[in-house]
């Protein structure tokens, strides 16, 4: 990790301390990317967990409370909520403030979000690509960012200087930036993120409705590849709801996409055509090869084991927190 | 791990040295479970890799050689290819001797192998329910089958005493065992291992064709659970090839399902019906849970970061290696 440095920030308030909000505080503190860091939650239950572990210098009640004076706010609720925590804390904004998000969807935020922005607050929403299935202010660890990509969607006519900070925050968090349009975003993560957790979803589903094969063995032979299904599967209920509700477009079209190439698979194998099996599943392989050499994965397997890591964090497992 | 015991089987014969066949050599050895090894497989430069590595007692050139007075023979190659290897070895096997396999798929193995089987040998298909997206030699491990489940699928009439040793080798190699009919393991196989592996491929082909995202966009930000699917995608095209021609029936069923379901959740996202979202990925994290506790994954999240383990092996990763 670099050394600490200067502040990009005086004043950094995080509205919803779940998996992302704890982890932004965790690493803003780390990397002295903020001088002081305030931050709230809905549930008084949540704003005392944050106060025990010491994730800010200040937890208070209310989202407007937490802006007041505030240079940078981010966001960190489900989207679905974004809308209504813009109207509570519009008013209160500090003239010359950024305000981001966090949020997986970038066309809704920017739409649900803008109407509540003063004119002299810069508005940049933000998404970090980077997560684990576990939810909650204790799931977080100050590493998250690292080598992970942060996307910033600034909408046409955002101060340039602004949008930079904000860059320059992410960077001293450890994330690369990348600035492109909310729309485009939105069809990217459709298929590197949202459609994939569908169908995730889905067949964990799908296997818990069955008849011919029981819960138990279901569980038992999870090793054949079931297994990482239900990571992905595990994530937050209601940020998913909320990411499916907003991205509506671009699911259903990747998903259209989606069913169309499974067609093809499935009438491959009612043919016995393994041709265009083994012409997929060789192609396939190549690009698992491209993301570990770029960094986004390890060749190491993973075969649900325990690993006794330097380096990972081991955040208690708390599955059912409602993360806000 | 046990401390070694009286091996189970005086001389065990492996045709096949990739992950699982090399897998298993090296686990017999550590537990003792076997007096001599020998090995075979079908390419040379992989016999020339056997023999470096140190992984049998012997490595010979031809199937028929490799059985010559084996009291155990296990084939471990693609599902596709074992009635051929059966062909070529029936004549050589000794009388008594136990003939097993490892595929994922069971009664076409029963039905491909089977006929070749002389009257004195006791034929008795297995599928070890573990792996890891690597292939070859090198990437076996003697820790791979450790608290996983080997499924023994016997044909009704199998010699209970046959089965009783088959049974007692796999459990020395650390496995539960259980057995079940074959036609019942591949339905249970196809919704917790093929049907994944399948959308697996299909997504990262997907993701892999599109016009309106870029491929460095889809490796980029694979972190937001794409790279997940990448891993299962990464498994060996032969193998897998190999299963969906063999487990035809099972797989279609599952894929019924499967598609019934995601149109379930396609008309919900369509419909903005957050609640049977909701619903089903309350539910679907319940099972990620009941995974976790019965030891077949673990709790800690896993976000494509090096990992530092003095338990889990750190096999090269050979992705192109043919396995057999």
């Amino acid at each position: 990790m670099p050394e600490a440095r200067k502040p990009v920030f005086d004043r950094l308030a995080i509205i919803g301390v779940g998996l992302i909000g704890s982890s932004i505080a965790r690493a803003a503190r780390a990397q002295g990317a903020a001088s002081t860091i305030v931050a709230t939650a809905r549930s008084a239950a949540t704003r005392r967990r944050v106060a025990e572990l010491g994730l800010a210098d200040e937890v208070v009640e209310t989202n407007a409370a937490a802006v007041k004076g505030a240079d940078l706010v981010i966001v960190c609720v489900p989207v679905g909520s974004s809308g209504t925590v813009a109207a509570e804390i519009g008013p209160a904004l500090k003239p010359g403030a950024i305000l981001s998000d966090v949020g997986s969807v970038k066309d809704s935020v920017l739409k649900d979000m803008g109407p509540h922005v003063p004119a002299q607050v810069h508005f940049i929403p933000a998404h970090p690509v980077a997560g684990t299935e576990h939810s909650g202010p204790d799931a977080g660890f100050a590493e998250l960012f690292e080598n992970r990509w942060c996307i910033l969607t600034p909408a046409a006519g955002t101060d340039l200087a602004a949008v930079a900070r904000l860059k320059a925050f992410w960077t001293a968090l450890g994330s690369n930036v990348e600035i492109m349009d909310a729309e485009h975003h939105d069809l990217v993560l459709a298929i590197t993120s949202h459609v994939p957790h569908l169908i995730a979803y889905n067949i964990v589903g799908t296997a818990d409705e069955l008849q011919s094969v029981t819960r138990s063995e279901v569980l038992k032979f999870s090793a054949g590849g079931f297994r990482d299904f239900t990571r992905i599967a595990a994530s937050d209920p209601t940020m998913w709801r909320d990411i499916f509700l907003h991205n509506k477009k671009a699911v259903l079209e990747m998903l259209g996409r989606f069913n169309e190439d499974l067609s093809v698979l499935t009438r491959a194998i009612r043919g016995g055509d393994g041709k265009t099996l083994m012409d997929l599943f060789t192609r396939t392989r190549a690009i698992r090869r491209s993301i570990i050499e770029i960094g986004q994965e390890t060749a190491e397997p993973d075969f649900g084991r325990a690993k006794h890591s330097k380096e990972s964090p081991t955040p208690m497992p708390r599955p059912y927190a409602t993360g806000d």
